[in-house]
């Protein structure tokens, strides 16, 4: 896969690792469940521990349970370069969300070995607790913890559906650490991740260069009417909010085509209430995901829902917005997607640059280190989903990818 | 209340055994629980059967444990004359939603006793078993094992939710009798009832005389895409059954615009699958009730929409319709409508001619007698509703429409 004369991983030996790390909660239909802090979850831990040592790192876990495991730097005075994702799952998950980022980062620190070549920097291999949010929300626990986004002692009480705590269940799995949950330096931070969308796919590329993370705005939608009895109420008698939903729904996708090629609109949650099949309901209520890069875009669209849904049709529907949650849009930093730049340029990979629409342990890193990601393909866009996959030349480039950025921007 | 020197009931009385009948299973909000078979369902047997028999009739009930109460007529060729509605109520219904069409036919007698009037024809007032179907399904359960629509034993074995059986629950309330649950010939049967609706109050009318009552068909509708994640997916690359929705909506509230004034279309039932904030809808599934009070009109809104939902809008969204249940117009009978409107002709009240909307025991008994319904206003058309509210000066109108039509088919 050495196609310039670059510096190449091991693809197979990358491979065969994601595979044998897919086995720990393998599922029936070809996917893994490895809920954060489960014993599955153990067991992964487990896994990439050893194998981290067996590969000459320090392996330490930190209050919230993110796993380091580091190759020591040449360079005493040098800042770590942080390579990390995650390997817990959702409950019908596939084999590569997350699991790819941190097994690249373990690929990297063996092909180093390999070539008997010491960084600057030290390498740190991170594995963040719980960045699916399946088990315990919020998603992205782990690293928004040590990012300082979530208070540890809050955190710590969360439960799960049975009533049990974070705490109990890290220290269910011994994965409760010493170290403090908190940001240290970083030269820079690395996440390479399977896209989980078609783009690349569809453009015919192997490498996407993540020059930022969109930024999302959750909102609830209810719309209120009346209910009265199907078969008595005459049609002009009726306050229906399922009658509301044909001029409603257009102007909401409008916020994304408008705002196009990356405004995204999403209706996913939709019910009526009571939902009686013989009752006209009473309420309409809706979950609205809106999604931009540009914040100053994504502000626009949060002031056009505004006046969307103040506007009146006359129709007696009472409708009431509420925001949920914002995750503000991500801009990956300058001098780390320079590294990643120019390892592309030398492997000659097809590339292209864009913007993650997913959230990403990245998004909490990013707060406190520079940091940026890579995509690869991922086959029908498909993610969260047991069909998930990734060719074995594409999890290979990247992982060439990566190396190269790495050695970039250890050399910066 | 008597305006034109005919019959009249005793409104006061009537009004008075409706509420100590609303008692029986009274809920904080001012409504009743008197579900089928339940303890409150015997309580309310017992107190109808006693105050029947004070009034000289004999009470017995059928295999499915619909309640007879018998006044004698003075012609033993003649036909009885049937009054009959429900004694069972919704979780949280009403105090007049079927009440009243029993304990009305109960003051007919009480009123004939106090003229001391002897009918050519027998007098029976039913009370029919479980028309309300919120415990046993289907509703009009009683009325429809009785006019030969549903297997009597098929029948005994539905279940609650619990698990107990109709039969057992008939024998646990000591109302399985021994009279088959079939047919006998009837010159007429009246069923008087709340309409239900608005139309009444807003149009003025005391008395609504019921022509028919409109064909339903329910259906099940099927929206299938393919679900993605919502950040990554660009808009162009999804297949979301919600934005199916603004095209296809319009067209299904079209069959009853284009039928007005007495087409309806509801969607009571709408629900995005899987139903995740941050996942385009795979599914949507909406449950659609058409009406119509002529058949023929009826069956040509089934072939429109049939036309409807086999249209493609080429974005790869998937429609599929089944249908779920079809319950044919009715159109009741010309003889009994006619003594209807002579004795509402006789009291000078305001009234309408109307189709039900709803379906009531009426309908299984139009099937194998002449029957036909009276409807009065219900405030702001509210039912099924603790707050349900007949005025006592209407109660009290019906009662004397009910008792001189009842007069004018013994006359006839």
């Amino acid at each position: 896969m050495n196609r310039n004369n670059e510096r190449a991983v091991n693809g197979p030996r990358l491979w065969a690792s994601l595979m044998e790390m897919a086995e720990i909660g393998a599922t029936p239909a070809g996917g893994s469940n490895r809920q954060a802090l489960t014993e599955e979850d153990r067991a992964g831990r487990v896994l990439f521990s050893r194998w981290a040592r067996d590969a000459g790192c320090e392996v330490h876990a930190d209050a919230i349970g993110n796993l380091f495991a580091t190759r020591p730097g040449a360079d005493p005075e040098a800042l770590p370069i942080l390579i990390g994702s995650h390997l817990d799952t959702q409950p019908t998950g596939g084999r590569f969300d997350g699991v790819y980022g941190v097994l690249a980062g373990l690929e990297i620190v063996r092909t180093l070995n390999d070539l008997s070549l010491t960084t600057r920097s030290p390498i740190i291999v991170a594995s963040w607790t719980n960045e699916e949010g399946a088990r315990f929300a919020p998603a992205m626990m782990g690293s928004g913890v040590w990012a300082g986004e979530f208070p540890l002692e809050e955190t710590y009480q969360t439960t799960d559906r049975s009533g049990q705590t974070v705490r109990d269940a890290l220290m269910a799995i011994d994965a409760l650490g010493t170290a403090p949950a908190a940001p240290f330096p970083l030269k820079g931070a690395l996440e390479i991740h399977i896209e989980q969308g078609p783009i690349l796919e569809a453009a015919g590329n192997t490498i996407g260069i993540v020059t930022g993370v969109q930024g999302i705005r959750w909102y609830d939608l209810i719309l209120t009417g009346a209910p009265c009895h199907a078969g008595p109420t005459p049609m002009e008698h009726r306050r229906d909010p399922v009658q509301r939903l044909p001029s409603l729904l257009p102007d909401l996708y409008a916020l994304a085509v408008d705002n196009a090629p990356w405004g995204r609109v999403t209706v996913g949650q939709l019910v009526s209430e009571p939902g009686s099949r013989n009752t006209v309901p009473e309420r309409i209520r809706m979950s609205l995901d809106v999604r931009h890069p540009d914040q100053a875009v994504l502000d626009s669209m949060d002031k056009r829902l505004q006046e969307i849904v103040s506007g009146s049709d006359g129709d007696g529907i009472d409708v009431v917005l509420e925001e949920v949650w914002h995750s503000p849009a991500i801009r990956f930093d300058g001098r780390v997607l320079d590294a990643i730049r120019m390892a592309v340029e030398a492997t000659g990979l097809p590339v292209m640059e864009m913007v993650s629409g997913a959230g990403h342990d990245s998004v909490y890193v990013s707060r406190v280190a520079p940091a940026a990601m890579i995509f690869i393909p991922c086959r029908d866009g498909l993610s969260h989903n047991e069909s998930e996959y990734a060719a074995p030349e594409d999890i290979s480039a990247g992982g060439d990818v990566l190396l190269n950025a790495v050695l970039a921007l250890d050399a910066g």
